[in-house]
């Protein structure tokens, strides 16, 4: 039996929560770019920031405001302009959107976490700002998660939404959340950003910690291209309304709440690498053997990111010789002679020599899910063992297609 | 004026070398595939091998010999299988090569370095060793660089040379090198191979320093697609017979020699670069301000590894967000409020903001470069600067094309 169920109701999911999103007038296109989550009372918050030295002036806000107090009410993002090298001015921007959205709901500015998506080098269209602030609000609802996703979105060919449900003590707690983030069509709209929220009570101390390993075995996880943006988020808000005693100390509860999170996370992230650009297939890479889980965790993900890995899937190519010289520059130290590469159920390399394997039907395995993009055999998996330690991990990523060279060489700034 | 001039004649210009290259059968193609660079007395030998945890038998077969002494006769490589992935076998194969060239010149195998580039997990061809060992030594000759060059070889489009004369003391001193390496064409074969020869005396302590300082600031800053491979390899023999003096300590003469062997490794890396699987530019990216060379680089070598950097100069885009990107995600720490970007003559970016610019005419810049594909006007210039520090540093590549996904997806092992 499970530990929880899917439902449905993305961020407000759990009690407590309303989300909005709204056509602000921030995306040239004329799409909905403002979005807004509430929380009815203080929520615990914790966040996980890019980790880049070029960084948006929501970033910074959000970290000064989460290190000043572990709480929050609300989270604001557009998106259309990133508010990034942007300097001065868009610190003032910043400060001036939580100001507007403070006076509206009537509640403390220092209540509320900020997040921005889009162009970087372009100051916030602070007019759009101001005007759609009173609707935003007004069209608030308990059910307006789909609504926020749709808002917060870029590039993204979908909308990314979860969440789950269980029983902790004897009543539900549940934990939503939505994401955006693609590929790398518009780079300089590449942000990947998450919003959680859960009615669970915990310690801020507690939830940070969680949400911090949660990032590490998610967003941290998946590679589509390069490394964290200017803007990259993930906010959690948990505020208590399921009325269960809080978790304050590590657990059984403690445990089951951290393995909800994670799987949260894991779904937004899994979906982030699904829809890479030009993407037919999901990579999941899982490596085993390691040290630790970092040692591993970094083997995974030098090979879901290395470029030659990801074209030979997409030409359905069974390539150890690939898989192999990744790993080999991991920078994880491990004795060749102990390598094992499996594909999906084919069995390429072990004990660092290549094997015979039926090339056909391992071709045929990769075809099958590039051409099932989008459903449920869309995941392409190798597995990689190297050695005799414990330490195991997953990375995620997608192939490379030549949609995405075309894509991001046609784009112009 | 110029401390050196070009010459001609590779790794047969310093004195007392002669090299060979021959069909042996390695290559299914019939085309040059065994190699031979002798010295006529025994040289001082340094090395720098691939980092990789995936190793080809010939690498293990160098370090060990070059730890036992730091001296060698002879460079012997063979293109076509790489020797590597093959476990016991492989080092069983490498042995007898060196044994099998030692009887043919009569001199001790322990004299004798080791290189291989083709497709790993395949054994070496022994019979094409045994049987072409005879007419590669008769083929020797003190103009055979060319001939050694071409049976480097694999996927590349050129061959790559270089020869440079000085004068120490006042006598000539000649310092001659060729290498191998592509984009990723045939990802397992897609192993860098350089090797340098000198007439110089140097101590072979004082000759590994500056060839472990040359790689860092040649062939370790140059990124086409990912990393070390299997069999990754800069050998340089330094013979004395020049009859200079020897250099033994810091000083006027050694930095002559040590720039020299820098621009030599410069020039073979560069070649390199330029050979990228589809490129149509060399990219040149310059980091200044940095608090060392080593942060400057590893901020270059991101700039210039950066998939989205890439592609947009394909599209003649002057993408300052991407350079901005890359450059903040490096790991190095700085101040946004610092960066300064510069491509070619046009500065994009100043103290952190976006600059107005001439949009077509930077373009056309990019666009120049690329239609200027092996001639000497195709390198695109980045210069970032991230502060008031000393270090600085420069990374080559090249552009992302088209054809780079279509033929990396289209190989099939």
């Amino acid at each position: 039996m499970a530990e929880w169920q899917e439902i449905s109701g993305g961020v407000t999911a759990p009690k407590g929560y309303r989300a909005a999103g709204i056509k602000a007038g921030f995306k040239p296109s004329g799409l909905p770019d403002l979005a807004l989550i509430l929380s009815d009372v203080e929520a615990i918050a914790a966040g996980v920031f890019t980790t880049s030295q070029v960084r948006a002036a929501c970033v910074d806000y959000c970290r000064q405001n989460l290190q000043a107090k572990h709480g929050a009410r609300a989270i604001l993002c557009n998106a259309g302009q990133a508010n990034a090298a942007t300097g001065e001015q868009g610190v003032v921007d910043a400060e001036e959107s939580a100001q507007l959205l403070a006076n509206e709901l009537n509640i403390p500015p220092e209540s509320i976490l900020l997040a921005s998506t889009g162009v970087i080098g372009q100051r916030m269209k602070m007019e759009a700002m101001r005007s759609g602030m009173p609707q935003l609000v007004a069209d608030l609802s308990a059910t307006g998660s789909d609504a926020a996703a749709q808002a917060i979105v870029t590039t993204d060919l979908v909308t990314k939404s979860i969440a789950l449900e269980t029983i902790i003590g004897d009543r539900p707690v549940r934990i939503g959340g939505i994401s955006k983030g693609s590929g790398m069509i518009h780079p300089n709209m590449a942000t990947m950003l998450a919003f959680v929220t859960t009615d669970a009570a915990v310690s801020p101390h507690l939830w940070q910690e969680m949400l911090s390993r949660a990032a590490d075995r998610s967003f941290n996880a998946i590679t589509v291209d390069g490394d964290t943006s200017t803007n990259d988020c993930l906010i959690a808000l948990a505020n208590g309304q399921s009325r269960t005693h809080a978790i304050t100390e590590k657990g059984r509860d403690a445990d089951k709440l951290e393995a909800m999170l994670t799987a949260v996370c894991q779904h937004l992230a899994k979906a982030i690498a699904r829809d890479g650009e030009g993407a037919t297939c999901l990579l999941e890479v899982q490596v085993t053997g390691a040290q630790n889980e970092k040692s591993a965790r970094q083997i995974a993900k030098t090979i879901v990111g290395s470029s030659l890995v990801k074209s030979a899937i997409f030409g359905h190519d069974p390539n150890w010789g690939r898989i192999a010289a990744a790993a080999g520059r991991a920078g994880v130290q491990f004795d060749q002679e102990n390598l094992r590469i499996q594909l999906g159920d084919f069995l390429l390399m072990e004990n660092g020599q290549p094997l015979q394997f039926d090339r056909g039907a391992a071709s045929a395995y990769l075809k099958q899910a590039s051409e099932g993009a989008y459903l449920k055999e869309d995941t392409v998996l190798i597995s990689v063992s190297i050695g005799n330690g414990h330490g195991s991990g997953i990375a995620w990523g997608c192939d490379l297609s030549y949609d995405y060279v075309k894509i991001n060489a046609e784009y112009t700034t």
